[in-house]
């Protein structure tokens, strides 16, 4: 957060490497697509309003750059960002980009640390989705339309980051799982936090496609909300409480009341 | 440029690639420096002060990545420039880093295309000694500290891109070579130009090296800054004209008077 002559801006940087966060096979569009959602995604966390973005781009194969170029035009317009700049370069080998998305701010900027003992714990929408979408995809399975775009084409929660902005204890978005985000804004915050399995939002589709609700509360690329608020919090928006804040101690994050065997893999942790 | 509450905004993102920008033997803390001063070059080009930088940052050996940081830690300190964040990504192969810098700009912010026929073509300081820089380094010769310098630590200028903004028609940073930004200014601003070879300011380490002036010309990584001013101009920091805007028409650049022929390296055009 930086205060600059009345403006409150937040700024976040992400990068996508070839090979890591995608594949060269995948469509150049949804790879524009999600260099820009997951940038978004972080101001939403923040529930500032996006007001440009900056591209580093590595040239590649002009078809694929040209793919990519429309889909960026895409998610810019779709959800209102001017490109303000950035730099373009040839790499000897592979690839990489890096968007810089720049945000206005509201009067308040939840932080992930402001948890309290006592807070519930919200997401936004539904889990799950973009894991089953890989999976189709990684499988060459057909499957609804909706689980692909949810891998593909994730959508920001930037509406929903600016309503909740002003009334939670604390938010981030859900990228790298559920339970592993949770234990992060837990530690921030100094507290515990218990995810109750049974309460966790899923869309029919996930279901239908008999969804694994399990391996999803560790897959990320979700980008819904995560949020802590007071008991008795009535949200502005569509979310699901999904556990609750407790004291400080070992263990920080349970499921269902029970520790999580540190051999579980949580989420995604190196990216 | 971004207007945003009363802060007026100048963003700029640059990215340097392994073998293409730096080698993995140059030092890392150096390349940490020149990452963030051809950044903040950018921000004096338009008389703007920097307020923050967002890193991305792929990671490497562990004490390559050590020295970076502590390079890094000395740039941004040596400018004022606080780190409000980024990313950090494995990279299968070879290495890229960005950086975005924030800037807050004054009332006039100058770009390249503002340039008159009739105007000066002015540079602060002097060129030609990072090209030197990198010939002592690549031959293995011995020369004088402030021509590795030059290349390896460019100083970015920051007051004299403050004190020049107001009063400037055009400016821009000489990353390139100064004839190559000279015609994309002129081009800009729908001018010819003309640069007097015999005016071109050189340091005396420049000259007792034996540097090569027309050569010095066409390369870049001189990060000084290139201005158009009106006849009559009395430049509040220490500059030199090297130069004169014309009228439109071929050819829009010349050297003494005489056309440069296209078979000619002008400067550094792929980047």
């Amino acid at each position: 957060m930086l205060e600059l002559g009345g403006a409150r801006l937040v700024l976040t940087h992400d990068m996508l490497v070839e090979g890591v966060h995608f594949l060269a096979s995948d469509p150049p569009g949804d790879v524009a697509w999600k260099l820009v959602a997951v940038n978004l995604s972080d101001l939403a966390a923040k529930g500032a309003r996006p007001v440009g973005a900056l591209l580093g781009y590595s040239l590649g194969e002009s078809d694929w750059d040209s793919a990519f170029a429309r889909g960026l035009r895409e998610v810019l317009e779709a959800f209102g960002v001017p490109l303000l700049g950035g730099d373009t370069v040839l790499m000897p080998e592979g690839r990489a980009f890096g968007l810089t998305a720049i945000g206005e701010a509201q009067e308040r900027v939840p932080s992930r640390s402001g948890a309290e003992s006592g807070d519930g714990l919200w997401v936004t929408g539904t889990i799950g989705d973009a894991m089953l979408g890989h999976a189709l995809l990684a499988e060459g399975r057909h499957g609804p339309a909706s689980l692909i775009a949810a891998y593909r084409r994730p959508q920001p929660r930037l509406s929903e980051g600016a309503a909740l902005a002003p009334v939670v204890h604390a938010m981030m978005d859900v990228s790298d799982g559920l339970l592993l985000d949770a234990l992060r804004m837990a530690e921030a915050s100094g507290c515990s936090v218990d995810v109750d399995s049974a309460s966790l939002p899923f869309s029919a589709d996930f279901d239908a496609a008999g969804g694994d609700r399990r391996a999803a509360l560790a897959w990320g690329d979700d980008y819904e909300l995560l949020f802590a608020a007071p008991p008795g919090f009535e949200p502005p928006v569509p979310a699901t409480q999904v556990g609750r804040f407790g004291p400080p101690g070992e263990p920080l994050l349970r499921l269902d009341g029970a520790p999580v065997p540190p051999s579980e893999r949580l989420g995604w942790e190196h990216r």
